[in-house]
């Protein structure tokens, strides 16, 4: 039925089990940088049509794997689907972040809010996975992925993104029970939304808490970190009966690092200001970590870029569980080269490395 | 010749003395939130000139003593003085961040920079010092500070805020040894500047690193830290021979607290992200903890401001050494009452608290 995985580093990283070479991807891999996803974006037109059209989200996904020997590749999507979905009308205006037509305002709009229905409501993600699986064929693992339900929450209540979250903070304190509600039918949103993903063919899933790092640390227990746990224990294994693993990525989450590998995740992702050495400390062996080069480094001439992939790796051991990756996004104006140098660094300098340990 | 302190909670916790009460001050808390403060701002016209009259700074300095019971001053002045006395051009445009007229562009313009002069080039600010303690004339102590060398450099290199730090991280990866001289430089300016409020009168100090977090967990030690526990060693005595206390923030440094603590420094500021009991833990008895109530939470009714503060304190302990301060510096939009509300609940509950140990 499937065709068997030909690189199977991620998950075999994921699992904290010996690798050849340390695995590498990139959050943003399918972007802007790439002149050849502007080309595919121009002719969708805006960016959520690209989004919505599962012929070209599968072309946007699979063209870094064409330049660059990624050892995965992630859907290319939004972590917005799901709030446009339930009716909030997701826009992007040029040179600004998303926007919702119709932000939750009141109590009342989080009481009428449903449930998405991944099947029902988006039915494209869905196509785009299996698509992505079959044009993969087998190459690498396809990571699937969601947004988690404080980070949603945070666009839906704000309208768009936000510095200081008034709003979602407003309601965090001064009507708990009410944002509580709407993260509960994100939560049950999210799930639904990441076992149709698994069930579509997604081999890895990740959480995106973009904004949880904006929380003190009780609020992050209880608004964020609580509902990425209740989702990861909601996840069902693969068709093939295989357990899905489960990367959550809280930016600015160093701090609680020790309560999110108790969450039931398989790896946690780290942005750039988390120590790998320290990280490892903290967490022990109960998850691998995945990360994190700072991605302004990528502006940094080829010698500079490939000496600090060098001590991103140094800092992360020689020990099993790392997925090489950048601490945040790739932006826009990094120059593929440079992209290049990473991922060939990342290969080789960690391959000598074993083969030095092994001697 | 001077006169005695009438309040000294602030000195005792921060040397991890017992007090009474938990002291408590709020960054920013000389500011628009105080209809009082905006009339001094509009006779004055631009904040810049503000900060340049003495006998202004002074009256907002001490405008939040007379509505709240607070346990410290703390100068009324800007981050940016000093690169301003560099000639760079500060200015602000309405409801933007700071700017500079002309920021550092090239190595040849960093070459070309001075050190601060601070008796002769921030005559100013020393005038504002000495005017405050004689008003204060004992009520509590007197807070200076400075922003770290990290923090003025990325302002001065990117021309103002920024997101992403684009100019500053690429000198820090493509030419360090270039930011290397610029910190070099700010490092000597803000001893000099530090050591002259102390010398007029700032009875601590307080090193603001708002832009630390940005870094990655390396280039926070090699690009800010060093430089800061450079300025902790070479700060002098006050003219009664007493140790000045330094407080250290780096806004987004929980991952670091450890190496923080190591400088040197009498306490560490913590941003709302970190966990109380969790810093302690970390630095131990080493240094006292100032914080770390998210500011957000002034938005709430005054019920949930008292009981977050309560959270606050208990999460801190009943142990000594904690200053409770905000996360972060008090937003524009905060009513006055709310404030009024947070002083009393920190003295009232920590009194309380206090006594009922005690028994």
């Amino acid at each position: 039925m499937t065709t068997p995985l030909q690189n199977d580093r991620l998950l075999r990283a994921l699992a904290r089990q010996p690798v050849d070479m340390t695995p590498v991807w990139l959050m943003r891999q399918a972007g802007r940088y790439l002149p050849e996803y502007r080309r595919v974006r121009a002719a969708a037109g805006d960016f959520m049509s690209l989004c919505r059209d599962p012929q070209r989200a599968c072309e946007v996904t699979l063209q870094p794997l064409r330049r660059f020997a990624l050892d995965a590749a992630i859907l290319f999507s939004d972590i917005l689907t799901i709030p446009d979905a339930l009716g909030l009308g997701l826009y992007f205006e040029e040179g600004e972040g998303p926007k919702f037509r119709h932000p939750l305002r009141d109590a009342a709009a989080i009481e009428r809010l449903g449930v998405v229905d991944t099947a029902r409501d988006l039915p494209y993600v869905l196509d785009a996975v299996r698509l992505i699986r079959r044009e993969l064929n087998g190459q690498v693992p396809l990571i699937g992925f969601s947004g988690s339900p404080w980070t949603l929450a945070t666009y839906m209540i704000e309208g768009g993104s936000s510095r200081d979250f008034v709003r979602a903070k407003a309601l965090l304190y001064g009507q708990p029970e009410v944002l509580h509600l709407l993260l509960d039918k994100l939560a049950a949103s999210v799930i639904d939304y990441l076992n149709a993903q698994i069930a579509a063919g997604a081999q890895v899933v990740q959480i995106f808490d973009t904004w949880g790092g904006a929380l003190s640390a009780s609020a992050y227990r209880r608004f964020s970190l609580d509902y990425m746990t209740r989702i990861v224990a909601a996840l069902r294994p693969a068709a093939d009966g295989c357990r899905v693993p489960v990367i959550l990525f809280t930016k600015g989450g160093t701090p609680w690092l020790e309560e999110m590998a108790a969450s039931g995740c398989d790896a946690l992702g780290l942005d750039w200001c988390a120590d790998p050495g320290d990280a490892r400390a903290r967490v022990g062996g109960r998850v691998a970590l995945q990360g994190n080069l700072d991605p302004a480094i990528l502006r940094a001439p080829e010698a500079v870029v490939r000496q600090q992939v060098g001590a991103v790796l140094d800092a992360f051991g020689p020990g099993p569980g790392h997925v090489f990756n950048l601490g945040h996004g790739i932006s826009p104006d990094i120059e593929p080269a440079r992209v290049a140098a990473l991922v060939d660094a990342v290969h080789t300098m960690s391959a000598n490395k074993r083969q030095h340990i092994d001697k």
